[in-house]
């Protein structure tokens, strides 16, 4: 009979555990059986004597099959996910999906909401009007087939031992372990049961990973479970020491993601990083050379066919597609107000977090779940970025809010996440490197 | 403002923590504001990552403070504590309290009952008709100021963290860390107040510590502990490869305590550690040197004014003292059933912890802190012991029960414990080294 304790003292040891050890010990967590002291403990003993690939992989699949899980085996063709690790201004999903999709490849693609200083998926597409996120599964599956893709809220309870976890790894200081990380992300991308991942893992002074190096090991590791549990795999490791783009907050956002659907070639990160996701996106789904890849991408974005996918995404779930004709209509804050440099010179660094808390309080996040958007036309229009020249008093931000109140503290903030200086930086590159099953590819930098 | 969080994650890190930050840990613990959970996560980073002397000290006097302590300052003299580890058969309290209180040095004693494999010094001296274990605090001090010792149980609520802490460690795999282990053991022995400790380590096949380097590792641990804490104290690393004396199970246990104590000399080994155990306590009160102290101790129990001490203590305590003048009278159980050598040769090796339970089984123990004691006169009479010679079918030992079904049973097991073999064994030493907060001296093998 395998007991618990038994499992914490071999990991305690440095041994590895058995499938059928994880599995019991996912299984009894998840009903309650296995005490969360008992696993708190078990996480720590990761914390310092690791898992090993068979283990992460292992606890991967647990996790995955500890609640419902999504067929996706009756919609003809490939399907794609795509996941991010977390940044600020991140409005990519809603460009890759309508590139991919339009080629046929499918994507059923499920995301959460905004928290702290990071907004959500679904907080920025429910800044179009009619739109509907929350489906019975049958419909979801329905849109994806009929459509090419569908974004919604999660249909069931996709691994809730992860949820479970989680939340225990939060409070018990155990977050920090690549393997836990790893399998907490896998898990709910193998429930959701596409064929092939792309993993966008940011790194920089917005992600969760500072540093490059441990940003390149979560991308193997993920990589690697990802391949271990039948999934086609893949990872690039990408710049999060800006925001992505020049809008930050909901439909600021899905602004943004119009013009560029639309042929605006402002924001060229953000253009850039959807057609390096979609070129990785539909490699996997045809085995073609990643050149031949971005080829496609990059004209499926300039004949408008993306466009079109993604007119016809919203339209299948409702949403009023008045603003593909004209996206200021999202503009829907009260309060524009400009913020200014306060010295001559070029802007040197901006703290991705603090801006992206700054788009929180004039009204686009929330501090917990319960929170309600308070308007989904706040937050911030940027008409600068590091790497700029701007004189003193040019205005480098346009504030977009209903709360008058809040102007001055955030305009603080932001001007503290800031940096001016008198020589241009090196600006680091967009895209640092790939990870593939067969190898790692570091990109040189462009500038 | 301190945050568990950050302490876990300090641990983690390696770094020690400060009093300030042990105190609110064991504060917070001990009203319930900090979870199980995170408490379960540090213990395992203390596994890891250890505690240095400052924190393991610190936590001790966290945990003694963390309910009820005793006040002994109101009792005149020196007032000295014994704690031994656990054993089989050790019933050295009852000798040595008698050898020191005639010495006019206070012991106020409160031990616990027995469980699992070793016996409860309460379950031992409740065999004695009337005895009475449970005082009101101001009635067990006066015993102590008037006898010159009581033998109580628990007064009040000692050291609730420890008791909640051990709880959780006990399910989480996270008990065999000496910071933990030492810290939990001083805490209640420094919430009841003595001003000197003698700790008696055990290591053994029928100790906690198997081994005489974990045991000597101990020891060293609990006497810099004490004496941080401003305890006098040593420690003696002792034999636990066989019972100590021939009697095991409470009644039997009294019978031989006061055999001991009316000169009987049969069981050596037994007296040469309560001299032994007894010389270090009258050390600690009188800063003799050590070889004074053994002659001192000698000279109270071949005088019989041990003897006369003792039955001064039972009598305060309401106990029958007719067994005192007929030890015969404990030995309640109505079968007698000898066990016979299944061979000739001599015993090589008793597994102490294995004649234990066979006692425990007769009806001298307890498998559930609920349970009762089947009958004070249940156990053990070993009439060999590791080293004797025995011809096939000689008497080894009497089982003493109520209970005739678990008779065959209890003889399988008992002879699962014993080795014969064709060669006399070396003995081990029965004391095999002392500590100090000045020293550690190993003691010679004296055979």
């Amino acid at each position: 009979m395998i007991r618990m304790y038994d499992l914490i003292q071999k990991k305690k040891d440095g041994k590895a555990l058995t499938q059928e050890e994880i599995d019991f010990m996912i299984d009894g967590y998840t009903k309650g059986d296995i005490s969360n002291e008992q696993m708190s403990a078990f996480c720590m003993a990761v914390y310092f004597k690791g898992m090993n690939p068979d283990e992460t992989s292992g606890l991967t699949m647990a996790m995955a099959n500890s609640g419902d899980t999504v067929d996706l085996s009756g919609i003809d063709g490939f399907k794609v996910d795509k996941h991010s690790t977390g940044g600020v201004g991140d409005k990519t999903t809603f460009i890759v999906m309508s590139i991919v999709a339009s080629l046929g490849i499918k994507v059923a693609k499920m995301s959460g909401r905004g928290l702290g200083h990071t907004g959500g998926t679904l907080d920025k597409i429910e800044s179009i009007p009619g739109i509907q996120i929350e489906f019975h599964p049958d419909d979801f599956l329905r849109r994806v087939e009929e459509v090419g893709a569908c974004l919604a809220g999660q249909t069931g309870e996709l691994a809730p031992a992860d949820k479970k976890l989680y939340a225990l790894r939060d409070e018990t200081a155990t977050v920090d372990n690549l393997s836990l990380i790893s399998a907490s992300i896998m898990s709910k991308k193998i429930a959701s049961g596409a064929d092939g991942i792309v993993l966008d893992v940011k790194t920089g002074n917005g992600a969760f990973m500072k540093d490059f190096e441990d940003a390149l090991k979560l991308a193997k590791e993920m990589v690697d479970i990802g391949e271990r549990c039948g999934k086609k795999t893949a990872a690039l490791i990408t710049d999060m020491n800006a925001p992505i783009g020049y809008h930050i907050g909901n439909g600021l956002e899905m602004m943004e993601v119009i013009h560029v659907l639309k042929g605006v070639r402002l924001a060229t990160d953000l253009i850039d990083l959807c057609i390096e996701l979609s070129a990785h996106m539909i490699q996997l789904a045809t085995d073609a050379p990643i050149e031949t890849c971005r080829e496609q991408a990059h004209r499926q974005l300039e004949s408008g066919a993306a466009l079109e996918k993604f007119g016809d995404i919203i339209a299948a779930q409702g949403g009023d597609t008045t603003c593909l004709d004209d996206p200021d209509v999202l503009e829907t804050a009260n309060i524009a107000a400009f913020v200014s440099a306060p010295k001559t010179g070029y802007i040197t660094a901006m703290n991705t977090e603090t801006l992206g808390l700054v788009s929180g309080m004039l009204g686009a996040g929330r501090q917990t779940a319960d929170d309600v958007i308070n308007n989904y036309g706040s937050g911030i229009k940027l008409t600068a970025k590091t790497g700029d020249f701007v004189e003193k008093n040019q205005m480098i931000a346009i504030f977009k809010t209903d709360d008058e109140a809040i102007l001055d503290s955030a305009k603080a903030l932001f001007l503290q996440g800031v940096e001016f200086g008198p020589e241009k930086p090196i600006k680091p590159p967009l895209i640092y490197a790939r990870v593939t099953k067969e190898n790692v590819e570091i990109y040189q930098n462009k500038d």
